[in-house]
């Protein structure tokens, strides 16, 4: 389980680097390929600002504390978000 | 609509900005606060991101370009959480 989630963050990292250095279609792509790993291992949408977070801090170590912290921010907005999805989710499993 | 959709980000720019300088729970909060309200308003998690990411930059005009490459980045992820939600909306919808 941990494995699996530590190869996630490794293939973020992979394909965010490459896109911050080609920054082209090809590398949205990706993103749109590793977003549906993410929905399919129910990674969560603040997980995903976290993983985000945390990856581009490793890429980028000289970015301000700003930044870093802005994120704790957009995290907690997103809580709400996974948790509207994760309600509607189990609504449509009780009408099963 | 476009007006409440300015006042909107105009108030994300308020409480993020407080928060990058004072940094505590109550920032959190408002977060929290602004959550409820971007849900009512059907604000797609790409479009928080994207919000985030304008906010910020206004906020921090001397963040480097990676940055808001980044949110490009992230926001092609998010496009497939807010899909998801939608799909989920639309079948609790038909089971009406």
């Amino acid at each position: 389980m941990a494995n699996s989630y530590a190869i996630l963050k490794e293939r973020y990292a992979k394909i965010l680097n490459k896109y911050l250095q080609e920054k082209n279609e090809i590398g949205l792509y990706h993103a749109q390929q590793f977003s549906k790993k993410v929905l399919e291992d129910q990674i969560s949408p603040e997980e995903m600002v976290s993983i985000h977070a945390e990856t581009l801090t490793k890429l980028c170590p000289d970015l301000p504390a700003e930044l870093t912290d802005s994120f704790d921010f957009l995290m907690e907005i997103m809580v709400a978000y996974g948790m509207a999805y994760r309600e509607h989710q189990s609504l449509i499993d009780k009408q099963k």
